[in-house]
């Protein structure tokens, strides 16, 4: 083992280490306080939409009108996928991983981009909107071609915001007023959350100079985890499992006892509440008021929320009520964390233009806990 | 600004911060060595091959006779590519970025690989040899297909080790004793080197229990940066833009006068001479000498390096001299980085099975400097 300088200690998976200096997003985890740019998450899903929080993750500020305008402008255009990529998830399997495709799917977008090379702040501004618009695209073109559907083009013009035009390129029709708000209230919540661990790969990615569609196809393949995005395909499984309000005690009980994890609580940056849940829980009671038919999944959940509480003292996390958002809202069980990455697309592009701004190579070193010093013998000799 | 904890300095770039324990790699940067699993490099460049170091970088130890001769038969009877792969190189544009194609083709490998979600760990060492067998195949394979040549399949015993048969497929014939001993070296001199970015990349995707395809196409995006693995492709183009023995001194004083960076200098890690230099530059010469043609990229480098050193005082680092070798082995500029992707994959690949194996997400913090409390006010009350 090698002396090790006291700054030097090892804090396992980076716990409480400062990895950059950032204006997107405070989250304060003792208080249970989350802020895009100052602004309280709570505000911002009550009365921003997604394409204004997303001009306030990338541009820093809120937009005015004309702002605005322009932004939904530019998204709206740049909402078709090009013709390569299209044929491309044509010849993907239709049992593939959903996060497998949409990182594949990002990879190949830089091939058709003709700006992909172009480092310039203003290309890059330029590639963040092109992928937030275009993410969408491919969730519901990919999830249509699985079900063997035609496709549905995405809506061209600003009076079909982001949240609305998704659910109509993947249903073939457009939903309610209920679900197109809570779905944009999801995209506000989900968009950004500070150095998570696929922010974190995004920004190790353009530290090299690499271009945003590596960053980007990083991120997602980052978030396809277990232990970060999909935990919220997790959780439903679960409710799924669960089925009726009557067994949850009983799942409860069992999955304590064989020591396993319950998805969808505890947060490594929370201690107290998630600040998101109690926005998400709102949402969930607002869908399943609105849709008799799917309400037992927030009954569900809401017993399961007071379950674990009473038992293990764990708050639920941001994953645990977007579950039944989701569900409620129709979404496949295996799409849930593309639905995730189309919000989280905002707030990791905003990270991959603050890191090319203030560029440093993020390069750190390990512990080295092996052998030294060990003499090379010919392959005869080796025992 | 919040109060930070001493411990909770930032460290711009992480530089010096532990972000990992691992027994695979040791770099002393002060004393310019380097070792696997304690192995020093320079024996291993002399005395081992590329399989054998995988298998060490893997394993943790040396293969005996059977070890070594089971790991050459996986690794050979790995090389082809799923048809569907091979498909889809054929519809990327012929002037895609290279490293776009690496970083794609590696996703979509995913879909064709029927074990890509099983997470045991023998399943994941398979999809390891699985990534080292079949990315040199993706280059050769993109290479001829660009140059609208036939493709030249691998061969599939083991009497043909990576680096003969990677250059076979890229040429259509068999490379020289020396080539193709020098290329084996190469792959031996680049498989690993600790936390550097896109092997940090890489562990944080794990990190999430995310899959191996997504770890190691999040790996090739970040090394596509100009500050990490194309700069083997940028020296190679100060080269040729120098062209000629005479003019070293002429590039040297522009470049310093101009303030820009002489490409192929420098390193985070080594203080002094970086040890991989010194047999890059031995590589360099033996091929310059069995290529007489060729041998002045040797002779401009020779003269660059001692220019810069003579200026400024710095070391030439692993891409300087492995630029010249790559030349003088007749791969394309544009794929070098593609080279030290195949070579890496050792590497990345070994981080990831440790990460899995001692897992913990890797989830810093940030430093928060930008406005706090802000108010929301309605667009039409924006200035």
């Amino acid at each position: 083992m090698l002396a090790v300088k006291p700054e030097n200690a090892f804090h396992e998976g980076l716990e409480g280490i400062v990895a950059a200096e950032s204006s997107i997003c405070l989250i304060d985890g003792k208080n249970s306080t989350l802020a895009y740019r100052g602004y309280d998450i709570h505000e911002l899903a009550e009365r921003s939409n997604f394409e204004e929080t997303a001009y306030l993750l990338l541009a820093g500020k809120l937009p005015g009108i004309p702002e605005l305008e322009d932004l939904r402008s530019k998204i709206a255009a740049e909402r078709d996928l090009p013709e390569g990529v299209v044929r491309l998830l044509g010849t993907f399997p239709k049992d593939a991983h959903p996060m497998a495709v949409l990182r594949s799917a990002i990879s190949a977008l830089a091939f058709f981009d003709t700006e992909s090379e172009d480092k310039s702040p203003a290309a890059n501004f330029r590639k963040a909107l092109r992928l937030i618009a275009k993410v969408p695209t491919i969730v519901a073109y990919f999830e249509r071609m699985r079900r063997g559907l035609d496709l549905v083009a995405p809506k061209k013009d600003t009076s079909w915001p982001g949240a609305k035009n998704f659910i109509y390129m993947l249903r073939g029709k457009e939903a309610s007023s209920v679900e197109n708000t809570m779905l944009d209230k999801y995209f506000i919540l989900l968009a950004e959350h500070d150095l998570n661990a696929s922010t974190f790969a995004a920004r190790i990615v353009a530290s090299t100079t690499s271009d945003i569609y590596s960053a980007a196809s990083a991120a997602v393949g980052t978030l396809k985890g277990d232990l970060h995005g999909s935990a919220n395909t997790r959780t439903m499984e679960s409710l799924l499992a669960i089925g009726d309000i009557n067994r949850v005690d009983v799942f409860v009980n069992d999955t304590l006892l064989n020591k396993r994890k319950i998805m969808g609580f505890g947060h490594r940056v929370y201690k107290g509440p998630d600040p998101r849940a109690k926005d998400l829980k709102a949402m969930a009671k607002a869908l399943a008021d609105s849709n008799p038919g799917q309400a037992k999944w927030f009954a569900i959940s809401e017993k399961l929320e007071q379950a674990v509480w009473e038992k293990k003292k764990l708050n639920c996390n941001v994953d645990f009520y977007s579950a039944s958002v989701l569900y409620i809202l129709g979404i496949p069980v295996d799409l849930f964390t593309m639905l995730f990455a189309i919000s989280r697309m905002a707030g990791w592009t905003a990270h991959v233009l603050e890191q090319y701004a203030h560029n440093r190579l993020i390069r750190p070193v390990s512990l080295y806990t092996g052998s030294a010093g060990r003499a090379y013998t010919p392959i005869q000799d080796r025992t």
